[in-house]
């Protein structure tokens, strides 16, 4: 049998990464590891509590397609609390991660051959998701003077039929302000092209709240996740917020791709909503974390970081020291110990000169990170 | 912002039949549940037992894209119990259910536009699947003296991209033997046409083992799922085996779609593969029923079935009763207080002729269902 040529999508070159990191592992070696996007926390006490409960109450058979309706009224109530916004319950639906939020957004927006604009540089699976669903994926390369976000320039007159924003980013931790947010979303309905805000770092945020689309327009597709703030990585749930007129058209497809998130996770998400002392103390790590980071980074080397507005993520210009940051990645892995993504992942044509450090783990661990790098660096010069 | 056209796909008519059996329990009624897919028994205590020691243990964070090693390799091994096939673990995939694993094998076999060939009367997602993804579906008539499975006549020089099939099949329970199996995989060979073997009830059979595709070749896909056998639906894990030469195209797919499958759901499922006891009493149920709806649908009425081979359903020819099943399963719910699916939703031209009867609830249910028929078509005569 042959493959099609939509499955043709490139791999992550971060898993690369975290196998050469692995192969060190087990022949002996101690690797920090800067370069994975997921919290090291676990799910809140709280969640497991709760799913130990529902397993010994009965059968967690299929829930309605939509979701269990406790959780998507939980989450309407979220945007009450984070972003003072009155959201109908009926427009969240739970879906298999922000992955499957994704997959149901694209596929209820777009026809084959559609053309998506997403920035450059982003979070790599947008572009292949796209593509393996067969619509067109369009690279809108960001300038450093807007953070590396795009604005609304970047695609006036390219006849998008969507675009696809993320705030705070991957890589970069930079967030759209309620002004840059509100330009894209009144450019994209002036143009007919159908707006969709990724949403998955909000709650990890350090200097200003995040801005959700929804405070702007009803008119957008919202896709958030359990697995960063939540820290429910594993569990394979998120949500999707969508307008009205849309729900039943989204509803059809997820109960024919789906037909539901796991219902074990969306009993677990649910009290992870309510953890919020766990919560907070997730948050006091990366916040601990971030400004070791802002400080020991420049002193290491590497200068050209700009200070993240969320997430946990830092995206350094390393065009000073290398034109192959992928080779590069591979000589700090090799010579520090210590696991890094080099930018290709998520720019194809900048990349090679930009690295992606994540703080997400321990404090300590990045501490000894920071060392390591910093002694690396010296040793480079 | 608008919808595009390959979201307009039609809703599950299983849905709307479910909706008004949950209405009238909700205003008092007491229905029987023959419409639903799904077993009644939640996942074995073996499985929960391990659940609750891997939460306890630590976070359960991504895994790898292909799955937890263990659960590969212990799949693999099924192989060897149930079909005497030496299976290399490599190929096996583990999926977020056998949804997931159809979403992957349509993105890894066929581009946009390709036709994809399915027997009618037949799951309904797969129609919907295939064209929500941006597919052609196309429907092969299936006939009685063909027991409603395909046979390579029903596509000779139809130049399909691939052909799907289920055995035991949903909704009439048929299985493929090793020589029908074969024929539809060589015709396959020789078209050029994939091969994909949705095996999903397997271990749900009665007179004899069903035949696995991987007996007869290793050029196909074989899709299979936690949700029937080991009663797991609501935890969305599930199974796929390709082809060694697509393992690298599928698990690219998989890293940038899924991530990986719900976490919590591959330790579960790993422990429930050996609750032996467990399952196998599972199936003295099923059998119990399957006895009771064999004697008691052609008492009430329901004469032209055919035994099923394995799954839990009952595929009834009621042209000499109506003309319209959707008519006909409302008037049942409404006088008898059983809810049962029309067939439409398996066969668009055919199914309104026919009804499904599921049978996978309690045995006292099923005995009760029957006793509600024969006396409502006992009054209707």
């Amino acid at each position: 049998m042959r493959t099609s040529r939509r499955s043709d999508v490139d791999p992550f070159i971060v898993m690369d990464v975290m196998e050469a990191a692995r192969a060190a592992e087990a022949a002996g070696r101690h690797i920090i590891h800067m370069e994975v996007g997921q919290p090291g926390t676990g799910a809140p006490q709280a969640a497991i509590r709760a799913l130990s409960e529902a397993m010994a109450a009965g059968p967690l058979g299929y829930t309605v397609a939509l979701g269990l309706p406790a959780l998507r009224a939980r989450i309407a109530r979220l945007y009450g609390e984070w972003y003072n916004v009155d959201l109908n319950p009926d427009r969240v639906i739970v879906t298999s991660g922000a992955s499957g939020g994704f997959i149901l957004a694209f596929n209820a927006l777009f026809d084959s051959g559609d053309r998506v604009g997403i920035g450059a540089p982003g979070y790599p699976s947008y572009r292949q998701i796209l593509r393996g669903l067969g619509f067109e994926a369009v690279d809108l390369p960001t300038a450093d003077a807007n953070r590396l976000q795009p604005v609304p320039a970047d695609f006036a007159g390219m006849d998008l039929a969507g675009l696809l924003v993320a705030s705070p980013a991957n890589p970069t931790g930079t967030m759209l302000d309620h002004a840059s947010m509100s330009a894209l979303i009144g450019a994209c309905a002036d143009a007919g092209t159908s707006f969709i805000s990724d949403e998955i770092y909000h709650g990890i945020e350090y200097e200003a709240k995040a801005v959700s689309a929804l405070e702007i327009s009803d008119d957008v597709y919202v896709i958030n996740s359990f697995s960063k703030y939540f820290s429910m990585t594993g569990w394979r749930v998120g949500w999707m917020v969508v307008p009205e007129d849309h729900v039943r058209v989204v509803e059809r497809i997820a109960q024919n791709m789906f037909i539901c998130a796991p219902h074990a996770s969306q009993v677990a998400a649910l009290a992870a909503m309510d953890a919020t002392d766990e919560l907070h103390a997730n948050m006091d790590v990366y916040r601990a974390n971030r400004a070791l980071m802002l400080d020991g980074l420049p002193k290491a080397g590497f200068a050209r970081i700009a200070p993240p507005d969320g997430a946990f993520y830092v995206y350094a210009d390393v065009s000073d020291i290398t034109t192959d940051s992928r080779a590069f990645a591979a000589e700090i892995l090799e010579q520090a110990g210590v696991a890094v993504t080099p930018g290709l992942d998520f720019d194809p044509v900048r990349g090679h000169t930009t690295l992606r450090f994540s703080y997400a783990r321990k404090t300590e661990d990045i501490a000894e990170g920071l060392r390591r790098l910093t002694e690396f660096m010296g040793e480079r010069r």
